[in-house]
């Protein structure tokens, strides 16, 4: 019999909680034991809540409890949470957690800690989908060579939206509220923030890469309007956030923007709120992960796999998945440096002139424009829609600098990069 | 310091030792420790090959070498490589195979004699994508409720090929042996076989149930054509070979068949030599694994990652993911039992008076039409592309045999099951 202390129990708490109950005949016979849940910790015990464990709302009672295993950490936050699985790893505890935000920033210090106990996060990272598992063991013959992902639910949802229903932005962003897509501040999901914390859970395990999201490039979804969506129409791309980790010699860049992919692209056809996760490895070539990212059910599907691998085996892989330096070293490329071809919106006054002075500015900082398309704008504008030969993102930025203080330019130059 | 052995040294083996020694960095980081390739076994000193291991003709010097850990199998066949993994796991040697065949009629005897030693077969099915492991490891928390696969690279192409390219069948099948997709006698691959032990292996895992390859119904793609595709076009569909397993109630149904599949499924978006496997879970919903399903480094990819797997903690996981019985008794549902929506084209002397006795021969059989094409055959023939509602397997063979013998009609009726 397995212990399980669950700190938590908000919806992917009750989740697993009710799959450990509903399931236990095939996860008893694949765990090659029985598991419970011996105590649940919560921040209130006046909140009904639909399973049917003992609840407490001192987490000691989990942490330091001899009888209990496997500590489920499903708190949120960052300190307050490596707070809790470093005691729990201090008084011999697995730990299965689901929280992205504790490993973008501890995961270096956990798996230190994790050194001889199990540690597990297949949950943190695009929910259902075993990525993580994967990545980790799956692919563990490979240099990997890229991974580019839809990891954000709600941006894929919004973006898909927008093509399939021709709607604005905002339209979308509230409905995506409405149905639970999206918070009331919508930043950390549209912003790119919660995309990033899962590569770089990722890059470490590829690459053994250190990096907190501040290091890396970060970009939303927020400026995307339907001129671009046309322009992808038109040109074969699909537009969608991605976090992409791509190595090349002894350097690995990390970014998560909005992208034009090529509609041929198996991570193009990937819609909705589902997640999907290309990596591609020296020997393997390319494969492909799709499934759901988010949910109760779906993220506590994964939290309960760890359980069970904790459960036939103790820990049996270092938490990153390597427990020694790997490729040399690895460093991170700065973000100035990435190469990329780029699409650029530029609204501009409609008169004469104009589109000579602009690839003027284009030849001045040798960037080379491979299409341009015009579209009518609002109110005497228009709506200059160009995408590049590769270019550096230091160059495009300078360039776009010197743009949008034209005067005939209204206003800042939106950027999609191309993959 | 692991040492392997690796038994049959063709294409798999020998990118087997050369990713072992190209990859040594990332390798020993993520195994904990060195992995040197002891000796192969080869048939014939004779032919020079790609790699430079030591090689013997006597499997022995494998099987009784105490310092051999890891016995690696790519013998092919199946009583054969019984018998040598047999030996090599009662000599206490762990075991990493990539063969179908032997586990498709062997794996429970198998699981019995490694139910103390690592026992891995990550590369026989879809070779590259990490499916077993995700399958056992990453759902483990979940009833498996279907599994859905595009299984053999062959097929595949030459159904994308027929589609893109419009031509024959025949014409397709010369192009895919010139370029090595297909055998000589390509009947393994075009006729399901070669996918139905892949699916018997999956099912495994999934259910726990055991069944032979004679035991379920398998059928290739060698009568497709043309007019078939016309049809997939017109209602928008995809044909696709493809390894089928549905748990209804307490049964299971397994089947290897070409389907119409809806062109807005992501099975359906899977194009050229690339295997794709969709499996939903009780509570994680659909997941889908993509990659490439065969050749060499990507089949050996999967067998190094069993490697590293062993090496980190040797015997981790029951090799079919579960130790004891799993979900009471699920029994293999009988192939005529089987219900599904179906195609038929049905080739008829085109004169009046058909499409009626036709429509009252389906009727007689209950069974119910939902659409109707029908194109122009050879020599005053014409095609009628009928689709069905849902039907037994029983009630539309017993129509089919009934039709085939009609005066009007000039051959066998070809069916397409649609999923």
């Amino acid at each position: 019999m397995i212990k399980v202390g669950i700190i938590g129990v908000g919806t992917v708490g009750e989740s697993v909680a009710r799959i450990l109950e509903e399931n236990q005949d095939v996860i008893s016979a694949r765990a090659g034991a029985a598991i419970e849940v011996k105590k649940g910790i919560v921040r209130t015990l006046e909140k009904k809540r639909d399973v049917d464990i003992p609840l407490s709302t001192d987490v000691n009672e989990v942490l330091e409890d001899p009888e209990i295993d496997i500590v489920v950490e499903l708190m949120g936050g960052v300190e307050e949470p490596y707070k809790v699985v470093t005691k729990a790893l201090r008084n011999k505890k697995a730990v299965v957690t689901a929280n992205k935000a504790l490993l973008a920033y501890h995961r270096y210090e956990l798996a230190e800690l994790a050194k001889d106990i199990a540690f597990e996060y297949e949950a943190s990272v695009a929910g259902g989908i075993p990525i993580i598992t994967a990545l980790r063991d799956g692919l563990s013959a490979n240099h990997i060579e890229s991974m580019m992902g839809i990891m954000n639910g709600t941006c894929n949802y919004m973006l898909t939206k927008m093509r399939d229903e021709g709607v604005a932005y905002d339209a979308i962003l509230k409905e995506a509220q409405n149905l639970g897509y999206a918070e009331a501040d919508p930043t950390f999901d549209v912003g790119g923030y919660d995309a990033a914390h899962k590569l770089l859970i990722l890059a470490s395990i590829a690459y053994g890469i250190d990096a907190k999201p501040e290091d890396i490039l970060i970009e939303g979804i927020e400026r995307i309007t339907q001129d671009d969506i046309a322009f992808a129409k038109e040109f074969g791309y699909e537009i969608k956030l991605l976090g992409i980790a791509k190595k090349e010699g002894s350097e690995v860049e990390l970014r998560v923007h909005a992208a034009l992919v090529k509609k041929e692209e198996m991570i193009a056809k990937i819609d909705g709120v589902m997640n999907g996760i290309s990596v591609v490895g020296d020997k393997v070539g390319e494969t492909l992960y799709y499934g759901p990212g988010a949910g109760g059910d779906a993220t506590a599907s994964a939290v309960v796999a760890n359980i069970i691998d904790i459960a036939r085996s103790g820990k049996s892989t270092p938490m990153l998945g390597f427990d020694r330096p790997m490729e040399g070293k690895l460093t991170l490329k700065d973000a100035d440096e990435i190469s990329s071809k780029y699409y650029l919106r530029i609204n501009v006054n409609d008169k004469a002139g104009v589109l000579a002075k602009l690839t003027k500015i284009f030849e001045a900082n040798s960037i080379s424009i491979e299409t341009m398309l015009q579209r009518p704008g609002e109110s005497a504008s228009a709506n200059l829609l160009i995408s590049t030969h590769c270019a550096k993102e230091r160059d495009i930025q300078k360039m776009i600098g010197e743009i949008e203080v034209l005067d005939f330019v209204n206003k800042k130059p939106v950027m999609i990069r191309i993959v």
